[in-house]
């Protein structure tokens, strides 16, 4: 069984550090990522993440200067970069093909489905290797997961992603909806986990066994809110749980003890109030209503309940 | 499905902080775990761990006047006290049931077998729920662990513990192991998890499905090295995964969040020395000679491909 994995501490750990890595910092990471043997190295975002982000940081806007750094630095890690449709253009994809990126993971947008298809299209006729990534899948219904699904595979994605963002999802939906999305749509599968209720490792173990190919992780987790799923853990269980040994655990865990150095926030952390809004399925844009207290959690619970 | 859970927090978290909780601590600690719902609250060793430990406070030695203490904090809370045999004998058993302690953990002694087939054939003639505790269940074979839970069982325990002290074990292992253990001998099981793979949710999931109606957890997961299975995301997937309602998160929380106020040690980690035990399945007394290092790591992967 082949499963890669998609390092995704630069972008997603750019949510905890406004996108802000050291370029030195990113040089080495990426670096040390190829030399370990994980597969794919995302940079971050090409021009800005969902919505705007004050200050944001080159992690975070991936402009051509960056890139010709992170491919300079390294012919082992494929680089792959996220982003909005909304936020690019056909010029944008052709451009950063010339700069060497390998992957682009489209972001659907379920507001401009015909954007979406097209820009695969065309990354797919520039030689990229595409995913489309389906976000906040626990808010979304099976309907409109298939249709984005079949949607990504008639342009030709290579990967469809499903992005656990609420961080909310059990084991047994991940397999089950992994498993309906592949037999419907026959889509190599791909998955992104949050670790707001600690079920990080185990829903992607899940979506492993329901079928998925490519796993998203994090050194430590770095990402937003509760995290991702922890790059060093999991190449653990593939060692341990499957038997896969063609990682190098010393320059793997070398790089996270760097990143501990020289970046406070990618400390693993378990904020009390992401672990709520994975209990009741919310998103990080419910956080600033429910900050951690008794009476705003009974509210919760009232209203779960009513 | 009837499952029942041990808050660990004040024995093994008692490992993070040399068994020194403060009494008004420990006290606000039983009453809220009882009062959220949490079946079981283990208070401490009775007489020291399995090795002695300077100045070790009153949660690692269970005095007297601290089961009393904890006995009057409570009555929806069951008190559990964990000891060695080689530590306690006949008379600290009825005394401990005169104080009011409701289940004793053994910890099985394989040099005294007979020591321990006596005092819980005593334990249960008193009226206590008992358990037989196997430890480092990773470095038995599986005859030894077979031989262990029929002593137990045929003495008359409740509840057969399995312990993955070092933290190495991955849920397919654990499954089989409860299964395997359930065919052979018919007890109830129970499954006491480390984190050094992260892998403790998974594992604690895995022991249920392999039929464990018993599991330990802990505040933040404080305990030993990396620490346990973590209360607060383990009751949350009781609900989300599994729709057992019965806990009040309110005061779960809450008690989360006094814990860390209190106790700084009581902090989430994952130190990579810990990860790398659980790696090769070393246990916490080999944590000295792998101080991490690339050079130290480097020369465990050869040993381990030698």
């Amino acid at each position: 069984m082949k499963i890669s994995n998609i390092d995704v501490t630069l972008r997603d750990g750019g949510y905890r550090n406004g996108f802000q890595f050291e370029l030195d910092y990113a040089r080495d990471h990426i670096r040390q990522m190829g030399q370990s043997g994980i597969e794919w190295t995302e940079i971050g975002y090409r021009n800005g993440s969902f919505k705007p982000i004050i200050n944001i940081g080159d992690m975070g806007m991936t402009p051509d200067s960056y890139i010709q750094l992170m491919r300079e630095a390294t012919q082992a890690s494929c680089i792959c970069v996220m982003a909005h449709p909304k936020n690019i253009d056909a010029a944008e994809i052709e451009h950063m093909r010339r700069l060497g990126v390998d992957m682009l993971r489209f972001c659907m947008d379920n507001e401009r489905p015909e954007m979406t298809r097209n820009y695969i299209k065309l990354a797919k006729s520039l030689g990229f290797i595409v995913s489309l990534n389906l976000t906040r899948v626990s808010h979304q219904t099976l309907k409109q997961l298939i249709y984005s699904a079949e949607l990504g595979c008639n342009a030709g994605a290579d990967v469809i992603y499903l992005a656990d963002s609420n961080g909310s999802m059990t084991p047994e939906q991940v397999e089950r909806l992994v498993r309906v999305l592949h037999e419907v749509t026959n889509a190599t599968l791909g998955f992104h986990a949050h670790d707001n209720l600690g079920l990080a490792m185990s829903n992607s173990i899940a979506a492993i066994e329901g079928g998925a190919r490519f796993i998203d992780a994090s050194l430590r987790g770095m990402g937003k809110g509760a995290g991702n799923l922890k790059m060093e853990l999991w190449l653990s269980y593939l060692k341990r749980g499957m038997g896969i040994e063609r990682y190098d655990y010393c320059l793997l865990l070398d790089q996270v003890a760097q990143l501990e150095r020289v970046e406070a926030k990618a400390r693993p952390v378990q904020p009390l109030d992401d672990l709520i809004l994975g209990l009741f399925d919310l998103t990080v844009d419910d956080k600033e209503r429910i900050s951690f207290n008794a009476s705003s959690i009974s509210q919760l619970f009232a209203n779960a309940s009513a």
